[in-house]
C-alpha cells in the first residue's frame, strides 16, 4: 500500500485523449493490497469517486488520522480480500494526488499547467489506467469496482475494454449524468472562476482560490447526503447555543458542519482539479457514446453487480435500474440490488455491511468460476 | 395595483422585532386589486415567496417585459377574482422591492444600513403586514395565500394572528425549514460573503458582489425545479454547439440557464437582503415556536386549503401532509391535495389550471359561507 508512481510517454507513445489532443509525460499515483498470483487472475481494479485518491485502504503511518477512503472494505478477510485479491488503486487523471493534472508541470512552459491543461473524459481516465495495467502486466482484471464516478469509470472500462474485464461492480452511479447533475457541477466551478484569487486558473505560487473552491464542495456535500440523513446528524440544533440570539452568531450545526468540510477539503484539493474532473463527469453518457445503452453494454462480456441505495437522489435507484434492464435486454449476466439506507449519495461509503456481503459473494462467483 | 408605500413607527409605536430590538420607521410597498366592499370582508393578502415583490398581477407600464409574479391567478374571472375579491400583496420586511430592508437608510447613521439591520422573522414580517392591514382599515382578511415563503407566512398569520385570519392557502410548503434547506441557503449566503466586493455587507454605492449573489440564486435556482423538469427543459443538449469540441467553451444548456438567471437576478436583488431573508427561513418553526405543531394549530380557527406537487423536493407532499394531519387532529377544517405535475417546487408559480381550479373553489366556500 506504500504509493508509488508509473510515468509513461516521455519518449514517445504519448496519451492521446478523447479530444484528439495529445498528453506527455503522464505520471499515475497507484497503491496496492495483497499479492498478484502467478497466473496474473486475481487484480481488481478500484476506481475512486470524484475527490478520491489512489489510498483505498490502510495508513501509510501508524499515527495517520484517516485511513483510505475504503478501509472498511479492502483487506485481509473484508469484501476486497487481500488475501486472495490483488487491489489496485490509482489516482485519476486530471488529479491532484500524484496523477497528472491542471497542477502539474506543463514541460513546453515548464509552469503548473493550469487552464493549459487539455480537458479530458472518463475515457481518457481509462486509458491511463490501462497504461498502468501494462506496466503491472496485468492483462486482463477480475473486477473493476467503483461508487459515484468510480462506477462511470468501471463502467467505462467494461464497455471500451471488454477483453480485459471479467467483471464490473458499478455502485451509486448513473449511466450519464443528468441536467441536474450538471447544473449542480456547473455552480461548483462558478463558485471557484468566480473568486478572484482564480486569476483564470494561474494562481499556483500564490494564494489558492480557497472560498471558491470551499463553497464548490459545500455544493456537493449537500447532494452526497440525504434529507434525511441531515436530519439525523444535525436536526435544527443550534451550533454551540441552546436558544436564537437572533443574530449572526446564530448557527445551525448543519452550517458549521458544511463549512468545516469545505475549509478541510481545500487543503488537499486542487481548485483546478475540482474544474476538469466535474467537466469530465458532465461529458459522461455511456449511451449517446455508443449509439445507446443497449449498444454500449452489448460490447461487454463483463459479468455486472449494480447496487443503489434508496436514499440516493444524485443517482436515484431508478438510474441503475434503467441499466440492469439493459443489460439483461442484451442477454448479461447481471445482478441489481437497491439497498434501503439513509445516508444518500454516500452510502456506498458508508454502508459497508450488506454492501459488502454482495461484494465478496459477487467476487466469489467471478473468482471462482 | 399602482405600487403605493405606507410609513410607520416615525413618531413612537415602532416595531418591536421577534428578537426584542425596535426598527423605525418601517415603509412597507404594497399593491391592491379589485375593490374592497363596504363590510370589509373580502380582502385577501397574498404573500410572496423568498424573491418576489408586491407587484403580484398585471404591468404597471404596457411595456413591461413581465407581468406581475402570480399573474394568471390574479385578476378579472381568475382564482383570485378581484371582480369579487379585494387582494392586497405587499413586499416583506428585509426585501429590496420598497419595503425596508439592509439597504434602506438607517436613520441613526445616514447610510445605509448594511448588517447593523436587525435580524428578523418570519414573524417579523407579518407584523408588518398586521400594521400595514391596520392602516387600510381591515381587521379581518378573508384568506392568507401564498406559496413557498409566502406559505410560512400565512401559517404564521394563521397561527399568531387568528382573531384576524378567517382562511389559509399554503402552497408548496413546509412548517419549519430542514437541515437540508438550511443547509442550501447557509451555502448561498457563504457565496455571498466570500465575494470581496461584499465588503461585511457595506456594498452600497460601490460595485455589488455581483457574483456572490449570482451564484446563490443558481443554487437556489436548482432547488426550485426538479430533475424532471430539468431534463425536459435541457436535457443534456449543448448550448450553441452540435458536438462536443473538449474545450471549455462546450457549455451545456443547464449551464448557460443557470448562469443567465443568476445575472438577471442581480440586476433586481439585494445580495443582503438574500441574506436576512434566508436566515428568517431558517429560523422558521412553528412547532418549537408553539411546542408542538399541534399546539401551534390548536390556536387557530382558519379553514386550511394545503396543496403540494409531487415533483417538489425542496418542500416535499410530505411535509404538507403532516400539516394536515396535524389540523385534522385538532379538528380544523382542513383540504389536503397533492397536484402530480413535473415543474418542481416552482409548480406554485407555473401549474396554475389544476392549482387555480382548488384556489377559487375553496374560496367561494370561505366566501360563501
Amino acid at each position: 500500500m506504500r504509493p508509488r508512481d508509473f510515468t509513461f510517454g516521455e519518449n514517445g507513445d504519448p496519451l492521446v485523449l478523447d479530444s484528439g489532443k495529445v498528453l506527455s509525460p503522464v505520471t499515475v499515483r497507484y497503491e496496492t493490497y495483497g499479492t498478484l498470483n502467478p497466473r496474473g487472475t486475481n487484480a481488481i481494479l478500484l476506481l475512486h469517486a470524484f475527490s478520491g485518491d489512489a489510498h483505498a485502504a490502510g495508513r501509510h503511518r501508524p499515527d495517520q488520522a484517516q485511513p483510505g477512503w475504503w478501509d472498511a472494505m479492502v483487506g485481509p478477510g473484508k469484501p476486497f480480500d487481500t488475501n486472495k485479491y490483488f487491489i489496485i488503486c490509482s489516482n485519476v487523471l486530471g488529479g491532484c494526488q500524484g496523477t497528472t493534472g491542471p497542477s502539474s508541470t506543463n514541460p513546453a512552459t515548464g509552469r503548473p499547467y493550469g487552464l493549459s491543461f487539455p480537458v479530458i473524459t472518463i475515457g481518457d481516465m481509462v486509458k491511463v489506467q490501462v497504461r498502468l495495467l501494462d506496466h503491472l502486466g496485468i492483462s486482463r482484471l477480475l473486477a473493476v469496482a467503483g461508487g459515484s464516478m468510480g462506477g462511470m469509470q468501471a463502467l467505462e472500462w467494461a464497455t471500451a475494454h471488454p477483453d480485459r474485464v471479467a467483471s464490473a461492480l458499478v455502485l451509486a452511479c448513473t449511466a450519464r449524468l443528468t441536467a441536474q447533475g450538471i447544473a449542480f457541477n456547473a455552480v461548483g466551478r462558478n463558485a471557484i472562476t468566480s473568486d478572484p484569487l482564480w486569476k483564470g486558473g494561474d494562481y499556483y505560487g500564490g494564494p489558492v482560490p480557497a472560498r471558491g473552491l470551499a463553497i464548490a464542495r459545500m455544493i456537493g456535500h449537500i447532494t452526497y447526503l440525504s434529507e434525511e440523513s441531515m436530519h439525523r446528524k444535525f436536526g435544527r440544533r443550534l451550533q454551540q447555543k441552546e436558544q436564537y440570539g437572533f443574530d449572526f452568531t446564530d448557527q445551525f450545526q448543519v452550517e458549521s458542519y458544511l463549512e468545516h468540510q469545505g475549509d478541510k477539503f481545500v487543503e488537499r484539493f486542487d481548485a483546478n482539479s475540482y474544474i476538469y474532473i466535474s467537466k469530465a463527469m458532465d461529458y459522461f453518457d455511456l449511451g449517446e457514446k455508443h449509439g445507446s445503452l443497449n449498444a454500449a453494454f452489448r460490447r461487454t462480456s463483463a459479468k455486472f453487480l449494480l447496487v443503489s441505495f434508496s436514499s440516493d437522489w444524485l443517482y436515484p435507484p431508478a438510474q441503475l435500474k434503467e441499466m440492469a434492464f439493459s443489460l439483461m435486454r442484451e442477454g448479461k449476466d447481471v445482478s441489481y440490488a437497491e439497498l434501503t439506507c439513509p445516508y444518500g449519495h454516500d452510502s456506498f461509503l458508508i454502508e459497508t455491511e450488506r454492501q459488502g456481503r454482495l461484494i465478496s459473494s459477487f467476487l466469489e462467483t467471478v473468482y471462482g468460476s
